[in-house]
């Protein structure tokens, strides 16, 4: 079965339970501008005003322009596919007198970006062509399904996850055999392209700066772009990258530390700040498990790295991983503005979280650990291989 | 200089040219709904709430979280870059305060997609960030000023568009050299991908219809995905390509016909349509000057294709070309409601457009014709090398 028809059916569970009459997808020109709900409802782009209707009752209804309505057709999910061609409003407005909702869902979100794919100039223009109907005034915030239809993944999605995350250990492990002392930041992200195109993968995010790469303790970190530092004995090497296949995101960093020729064994200081960081992502997970408020999860992890004297991290803990590397949906964080009320969130079984934290070394660099997690009944299980030790270079 | 200082120097004097006091483009996680803006005022993505901020009187300000703050402090073209760790409320609030405008533009339009990033959730925070300010009632459409810095390019854009169109046509080459007859449309689908690789270059739209490819009558003309339909003898090959390079994209068609052994030439009512759709194109061309309204530009390709016999076209004539393939703005189409207010703007020096048009030959396939022009102070100029003569293959 496609993805799309999962999670379709899934959509349609997800009114139900959340009491909703109605979803309707609202876009035009997602080149430009994409909803992320297009992702979980069709797969592909739409060109002119577009309406994908799914309601409680179980209809799935498609309006969209000529040229763009033979694709939907083709995929073979949607019962009913209009296709206009000088304009939607009569089409919509039709057929939602037929169905008549009491509730209309649109994708709007003051916390989730996974929610909140609705431009604020297409709210005004649905609000022009239903203005004068009882439409008009029956909006709600879709987030309460759309989220969680991001945020359950199906079989199908956790392989896809589990597949991609695979490929991204591959590609690192071929980074590290290659000879990376010495090279610039510059020079192993052009690197990482050429392996992650090898390996058939498309970049998790922007390339601008997938990977990261953080050669030392010079270097910016964060969503930092490679730059000019090199590879220097006595330094951590720090990477976080994503790749994208079939549709599906991987989000990982992984270190190596550069050996001194006088060094024995990987300096103290640094053992120290890996295992720290490592205690802290393992008490994370312990408190991952379905009914646990997302910041409650941040807050173990954080505690025990405070508890053994680091700074609190600057970031989330956890975050989803799916259609994205950032998935939007609930925010294993704290509960700092910038989260809205997504850490307020519980956390549900089948959840895919990357879980991420790290600390300052200084002199020798950043140690930054990211592993991804399947949420089970009972708890959180990887689905990457976590990385235990340092690489050592 | 970089593209994004020229941009932000261009959006100053639009600022002036319009009477705007103060542009804010607000955003969060872009990697999940992206703001076109940025690819003008940044050229990368931002994770948590941001805004930047520019001014009539020449202010370039950005907030942003730390671990964006860096990437646009190391751009280099933003005057402060202001970096926050929890929330972003209180900053904008002093930093607005300071500024004291009296309109601030904000990215939403009923009409042009590319000046519509500000989602409705994005909208709402900011409303509720700015309450109890006299900002929050001061809001208008920033379309004027984003619209305007998107369509008006500048010399190094046009420049850049102009080498991603050579390239273009240097893929079309290769791919007329390969041996197509008998491919499936999903064959050559794939051979085009791996052309565009090996010329350095991206997809222009999502690669799952780039290139659309149109293998006889029976093919799905418009949007469609490639399918199993295979290049036959006394049928018309259509393919609608776009590559992106220095984040510049083309779009243009190419046409081949396929010989049949018993073929002398080709056949008559194929010719006659094909230079009936080029008069028509060249007839739009001829509008095609500064000050003249788009749908003027449109009417009068319509005209002499209508006036030789052929059925109008379902589509717009022209769209600009840019950072997008369909870069949003001005449309040189009808009056339709889809394409709302856009086909009453007046075409400006310095646009660049794509001149599509095409019409359907019985039981042979579609032929479609697709140019870029540079509008300059007395016409239009062709960037690309028209395709004045079918292919045969």
């Amino acid at each position: 079965m496609s993805i799309i028809r999962e999670k379709l059916d899934q959509a349609i569970s997800l009114l139900n339970e959340q009491t909703l009459d109605c979803w309707v997808t609202f876009v035009r020109e997602t080149s430009a501008v994409h909803d992320p709900a297009l992702d979980l409802l069709l797969g592909f782009g739409l060109t002119w005003d577009s309406a994908l209707i799914i309601t409680r009752g179980g209809a799935k209804i498609a309006i969209a322009g000529r040229f763009d309505a033979s694709n939907i057709r083709e995929l073979g999910v949607y019962d009913e596919v209009i296709a206009y061609d000088q304009g939607i409003a009569t089409h919509l407005r039709e057929r939602l007198s037929r169905l008549n909702p009491s509730t209309i869902a649109l994708n709007y979100s003051l916390s989730d970006p996974g929610s909140d794919g609705l431009t604020f100039g297409m709210y005004a223009r649905l609000s022009q062509m239903l203005a004068g109907t009882p439409f008009a005034s029956s909006f709600v915030s879709a987030e309460p399904i759309a989220r969680r239809l991001r945020e359950r993944k199906t079989p199908t999605e956790v392989e896809r996850i589990r597949r991609v995350t695979q490929i991204t250990q591959q590609v690192y492990a071929d980074l590290f055999a290659a000879s990376v002392r010495g090279m610039s930041e510059k020079q192993i992200h052009v690197l990482a392209g050429e392996l992650i195109a090898q390996h058939g993968c498309d970049f998790g995010w922007e390339r601008v700066n997938d990977p990261i790469v953080n050669a030392g303790p010079n270097s910016s970190i964060g969503h930092g772009i490679p730059g000019d530092l090199t590879v220097e004995p006595g330094q951590l090497l720090h990477i976080d990258m994503g790749l994208r296949l079939d549709g599906y995101c991987s989000d990982l960093q992984r270190m190596a530390y550069v050996r001194r020729d006088s060094d024995d064994a990987v300096p103290t200081e640094v053992t120290r700040a890996w295992r720290a960081c490592w205690d802290a992502l393992e008490a994370g997970r312990a408190a991952l498990k379905p009914g646990a408020l997302a910041w409650q999860v941040d807050a173990a992890a954080r505690a025990e790295l405070v508890r053994q004297g680091y700074p609190e991290y600057m970031h989330a803990f956890g975050h989803h991983v799916g259609m994205n590397a950032h998935d939007g949906g609930s925010v294993l964080g704290p509960r700092w503005e910038r989260y809205g009320d997504l850490p307020n969130k519980p956390v549900e079984e089948a959840n895919v979280f990357a879980l991420e934290l790290g600390t300052m070394v200084d002199a020798v660099g950043y140690i930054g650990i990211e592993e991804t997690v399947l949420v089970t009944s009972s708890g959180a299980e990887y689905i990457s291989t976590p990385q235990r030790e340092l690489v050592v270079l």
